[in-house]
């Protein structure tokens, strides 16, 4: 793997704000940025067919580990944008890193996030060697920020 | 169907509030009273085997309608009773009763609510008979408080 | 009051719809319909300003109750437009409509809603007349689209 | 300060599963398991009166980060123990652990977590030192379970 082949930050969306988001401090629930991180993970897992193996083998990536750090408190009214990307991919576990920007706070940086996924083989309850085909389809996700 | 053969409460549970179930006016969200709600449910589903049928022939019940009236906020910390009962069963439909209590206000009814459900058939989108069955099931749950 | 001052539907906002809506049913669950629909009554009151009398003399709405209807079942990745318009106001008490659309359904209604709100005195916990100022404000509000 | 002053789990809770709280995999989606901890979180900042400052001074503390570690996947029904403590005490910042335990598996450890606090100064937006009271009390708090 050279380097510059993850890592890119190849997937974004906006995501509205609710006030049903805040919590009694008037500030957007903490829960909340891993809900919209979790929303940039599915985006970025269909377009690397991800899921393609749950159906016929029952091999899918599980969460393991969380990590979010907080920067600005975010309020309503606002837009997110949450971006996503692989930034290291093992033999049976990745990396996903996470940055969420606010709208109302001129894009400024509000949290960042990385998630820890292991591929898993449901069958067995074990970790599974992450397919070449998947790993070459992450790749490519990553690449196409590129051109 | 005889009177007293629906409408008698047969379920009750126990939930706990969260913080996190208090939105930026200090309250209990509104939303929450209906998760609660809905747990109740299935807890009844559960008891009636409501959803026996969807595995073999892609039938079961649809949440139709909701409603509700919020008598008085609830607070955190507090541990709130749902009670739930079936009140009507029609050839394909039926309704659902909820009251929830809040032990901080001394078994205080702070909310009611109706659901419509509707039996419907996956397999063509339209709603069909509840089974004889599982009406004489849903009566047996109704009954069982009676003894 | 004349007829078309009330009822015209002013206010309409896009939400993004989020994976972790979605409930052990593969839809989103019934109660995030209701999440949308507050995040549209708070930019309606917000255009009213109905929580102006909250600061200086602890007056507000409260919600007293809410109906749903559900028409069609909401999937992952969408977008819902949810539009409101307050279509009855009395003494002290008011009524708000919600029509939620989805984009991927394209454009159909997949919910409507109303909810019973009460104009509050939180100093006596007693319903209070709606100030002559708000209501004007609030047929501004709904007169603004017929322009 | 001596070992075993801190890291005691002196604040237990029980908490009610919810059928909402399961997500499309039909498990309890991993935003919950924070939900939790914040619930504990904030029985434990009771016990402490960590917000006491908060009305004369605006002090109070700010969650910088979090990082959470999932060992079993919870479903419902179940009632989840959430425990915490207070492991590091610094100048103007602390370190909150969390251990989940469910019922429904035998009292097994289901998740871990850490959170990140700091105490701050709202008037200026910056850290400031963690008052001695404050600090006695937790102390307080960490040694009530060792008697």
């Amino acid at each position: 793997m050279q380097s510059g082949e993850l890592g890119n930050w190849p997937v974004s969306t906006k995501i509205t704000v609710q006030w049903g988001d805040l919590d009694a401090l008037n500030h957007v629930n903490h829960t909340v940025f891993l809900t919209w991180m979790e929303t940039a993970r599915m985006i970025y897992f269909e377009k690397c067919r991800m899921l393609e193996l749950w159906r016929p083998e029952r091999i899918g990536p599980i969460l393991a580990g969380i990590k979010a750090d907080y920067k600005s408190p975010v309020k309503f009214p606002d837009t997110v944008t949450v971006e996503t990307t692989i930034s290291r991919l093992g033999n049976s576990s990745f990396d996903m890193e996470y940055r969420i920007m606010s709208e109302e706070q001129g894009g400024m940086l509000v949290a960042t996030g990385t998630v820890f996924g292991v591929m898993c083989d449901y069958k067995t309850g074990k970790s599974t060697i992450i397919p070449d085909e998947l790993r070459s389809r992450i790749f490519g996700v990553e690449r196409s920020v590129k051109s």
